[in-house]
């Protein structure tokens, strides 16, 4: 008897799991299940097709080769059954079957089964205010909402738009409305800093101010209190605690929460991170697997469970569904958090575990921040590329990176490399030995993700001593708040020069090649913050002053180059 | 007393050993001896700068931050001692000092040391041919050469160039004559390819056609026999067997050799691939250590000693020595072999074995050939990337991966990413699941080299069987050669049109959707060569005519978007 698979969703795990299952298990009768009239799009293209540089719909919705995924495609090409506008009702785990719902029609009827899959995704988080149901709010959740937007920007209804969210989805959509379009365009984020949780504060600044230069404004540590509409009941305004922002259009992408109600009723195992599953994502019923946004998974690093509700690992999970439907046995370990966006001519990546995180999951976390070159400093495309490499002082364990790059694939060259390595448990000093390949178009001799590891071991062995960033930017906002301390200035005299004017007798220049020669004249009772222009040539200047018995030293990491990057106001001559 | 440190060669793992042991032994006495007059520069910057990308030599001897690496920069910013123009003639191993003399005076007198580093780099290997040391041949050896070749091309007296050597520099340095400076540009290799031994044959082709598109000619397996001067002595043709080609330059690039004779000399243990030193790079004589070009190393995926002459990796050895010498256990395990190369507007990358390399080694290796999109196929700036991952039937072990993509880091992400697993024994289920970071301007939802992995478990499990790319091109050639075959094309009719005919009842086209519906139409006395555009779809065919009770197929691995790379003359409606 033909084996009877009902795969309940229909965008990225859903058919990653029926076609691969299908090619495993040609005579299984397989059949995806899903609500909406549109299936496997690209959800992750959303952004690109609102702002223009995906020009149809249609395209999110085709094959490399051009066909577009829809019923006929998956019935003739895959040789899989869908039944869209069909909504699944209920699982009867004791009968073995699927009780669903003809959304046209209202119609119902049961879909038997041997194995169920449940591919539910994720559903947008809606902040429970006044307003948020009104026309005008729009979710980020699938194509129809997509083609919507789209169609608003396009009859120029849209001067000013108000984004809800400063996660990933609400920045890529800040930049489409701001880009192409041209809309006056706001992001509000509750907390503190954009993409919290995922990147550490200097990179969260660096990329607010690179949206900023490109017109998009920021109002973060401000929830939005409520929407309000106009006379004829459309949303025109958002309303913080701080101010009142105008709006033709706004974006609540404040998050997304895993779809478990299915699994909840039919009394499967369900966390408030998701669906639980096994290593081969079985649920708590072996007969029924589940992947995807609408799952819990494992983080390698902490070994702790959360969510992760990413395209790319909903497909990775769908083969080893796929696998263990066939009875391959395939297992799926969990997530080392691996993240990439492009934000104008900037793009910023991570992967691990943020400082802030490592630290608040006990770890000796400490973080090399360097400013280091994506390809040869003489090769003409070059360009300085923040990076921080996260790890645990005592273990020596590499346990996240961060990237702050420009638009193109260097920051991903770094960031993939990271993620295997993490995933392997790598330290230090894998991470120092790592044979990035090397020629002068693409790398640097030294690789800028090598050097990161190389200060982090200078770091680990107490040879590095950093000043924290946000403590060295609170010292020029108010200098007496340590009042010991001395800025040493190891650039060229003509970039240390507005420093000095400015900040008199705190800031003293000597250029490093200098260093060596001139030392007696710097003061030795005051710690001194070594600055450059990256921080490598402050840590040399650190080491040789502690040779010469001057130990009360700290390096500015990553140097000016990141500091300029955070656009602070009350940088001189501005 | 001070800790007296001798470094023997002044260009990549010199300095950095010198630097980074001057950093973690401030009181060391540290003294780099060359016996060139420039020092420390980037050496593998010479074909950019010949091309004019760099537009000046000095370029290449310059920081990051803009100062000129010679002896007063390594004297007042390092701290370290440089005795240019300054040979080491003898390591004197009793009296432990080393006998040196001034190439400008003649003078000669000795140099202490408690510790030896030799860097004495690699030369180039010159053709014991007639001619090859006339004015007008030129190797890649140094500064002084690549200044003296730029000076010709300046004063547009190199209409035509030979280079003798189809590996890395004289490709690169190939793409410098033809492409800034327009000279008719010839590149000779002995071996029937191009980077031989580096990378499988369709991939050198791949890269030749390339090039050859931008008007570089190849001719492989031809040696050079002569180079034969004009009336005036200089070198002004290059003879092979099969013809004679005009030169106004010609560049010797066959290769380098270890620089060993000083050790071989001083009593060290040294091999045909060079001055043998242990993990921590100590040589026979635990005071003395070597680095870089003049050593041999371990591949780490043979456990096999060989020769990989690579900045980068002299860079990182440099530091491995400066611990051991500071008293820190630090170990350089060896090499996966990692390599990038820009040509036009493409790049090709490497890193662990080829497959014949494995093969070589005794492998059961296989490998997955494929033609994947490097980023989202909606996104405007999309395209093909072949890609090889190779791999050991038996273990699953990945042994390596080739990538030819477009000159952006593209390839770079994915080689960094599979050089880190390879080096922890990484497996075909590990690049499967491997956490390649997703948005679509940067990847593919299964990335690239995820989707590599995967096609290689279809073929470790024997589920995806696959025709040589050379076996399927002799066949169109002559395809009496295999009269039982039939090639279905499933690609879109347009495509297969010109094929169908040219090739008449030996060329069948089925649209991939409609396969399911009319596989009756196929006969099934012939031997199936499925045909698409990346091999995906032609996997799916298999499996499903497999379990139609059609197991004679053949997959075409990357299908036509390879093999249209290749160039093929037969290549139909040309």
């Amino acid at each position: 008897m033909k084996k009877k698979i009902v795969i309940i969703g229909g965008v990225a795990a859903g058919p990653k799991t029926a076609c691969h299952s299908k090619r495993l298990l040609p005579a299984a009768d397989i059949t995806i299940l899903d609500q909406d009239s549109l299936i496997s799009y690209g959800g992750c293209g959303i952004p690109y097709y609102v702002s223009g540089d995906v020009s149809d719909e249609d395209e999110l919705r085709k094959t490399s080769f051009h066909m577009t995924r829809d019923e006929s495609f998956f019935l003739h090409a895959k040789g899989v059954k869908v039944r869209t506008r069909t909504r699944a009702l209920a699982i009867d785990r004791q009968k073995k079957c699927v009780e669903v719902e003809d959304l046209a029609s209202g119609a119902r009827d049961t879909v038997p089964y041997d194995k169920v899959v449940m591919a539910t995704g994720s559903q947008p988080f809606v902040l429970p205010i006044p307003g948020a149901d009104l026309p005008g709010v729009y979710t980020i959740s699938d194509l129809h909402k997509a083609i919507a937007i789209k169609q608003e920007l396009a009859r120029g209804a849209v001067g000013k738009a108000v984004v809800i969210g400063g996660g990933a989805i609400g920045l890529e959509m800040a930049e489409a409305f701001a880009d192409l379009w041209g809309a006056e365009t706001s992001v509000i984020e509750f907390m503190p800093q954009i993409l919290p949780r995922i990147i550490d504060p200097p990179f969260a600044v660096m990329l607010q101010n690179h949206m900023q230069k490109h017109g998009v404004h920021f109002y973060t540590g401000e929830g939005a209190l409520a929407i309000e509409a106009d006379a004829s009941g459309r949303a025109c305004r958002v309303v913080t605690p701080k101010r009142t922002l105008e709006a033709d259009i706004v974006v609540m992408a404040a998050g997304v929460r895993p779809r478990t109600q299915l699994a909840k009723e039919a009394g499967l195992l369900v966390s408030p991170l998701g669906i639980v599953v096994n290593s081969r994502l079985q649920t708590s019923d072996p007969d029924i697997f589940a992947a995807g946004d609408c799952i819990e998974t494992t983080n390698l690093i902490t070994g702790r469970k959360f969510f992760a509700p990413l395209g790319s690992l909903a497909n990775r999970q769908g083969r080893v569904i796929g696998d263990n439907l066939a009875g391959i046995h395939s297992t799926f370990p969990g997530v080392v958090g691996s993240f990439i966006m492009k934000a104008f001519e900037s793009c910023i990546g991570t992967t691990g575990l943020s400082l802030e995180a490592a630290r608040a999951e006990g770890f000796d976390a400490d973080a090399s921040l360097t400013a280091p070159s994506d390809r040869a400093h003489f090769f003409p495309t070059e360009a300085k590329m923040p990076m921080q490499l996260v790890f645990d002082r005592k273990s020596r364990r590499v346990l996240g990176l961060q990237v702050f790059g420009a638009a193109n694939d260097a920051a991903l060259a770094r960031i993939n490399a990271a993620a295997a390595l993490i995933s392997k448990g790598g330290t230090i000093d894998d991470f120092s030995l790592l044979e990035m390949a090397y020629a002068p178009p693409f790398a640097t001799a030294i690789d800028a993700l090598n050097a990161a590891a190389n200060v982090a071991d200078n770091m680990a062995c107490g040879r590095q001593r950093n000043v924290a960033v946000q403590d060295f930017l609170a010292w020029m906002d108010a200098p007496a708040s340590q009042p010991d301390w001395l800025a040493l200035d190891v650039r060229h005299p003509k970039e240390v020069e507005p420093f000095a004017e400015k900040f008199g007798n705190l800031w003293l220049g000597i250029p490093y090649n200098e260093v060596r020669g001139r030392f007696p004249e710097i003061p030795r009772d005051r710690k001194l913050i070594i600055i450059c222009d990256a921080g490598t040539r402050s840590y040399e200047v650190q080491v040789f002053l502690e040779s010469e018995g001057m130990p009360e030293t700290l390096v500015l990491g990553g140097g000016f180059n990141v500091i300029s990057r955070l656009g602070v106001e009350w940088w001189p001559k501005k």
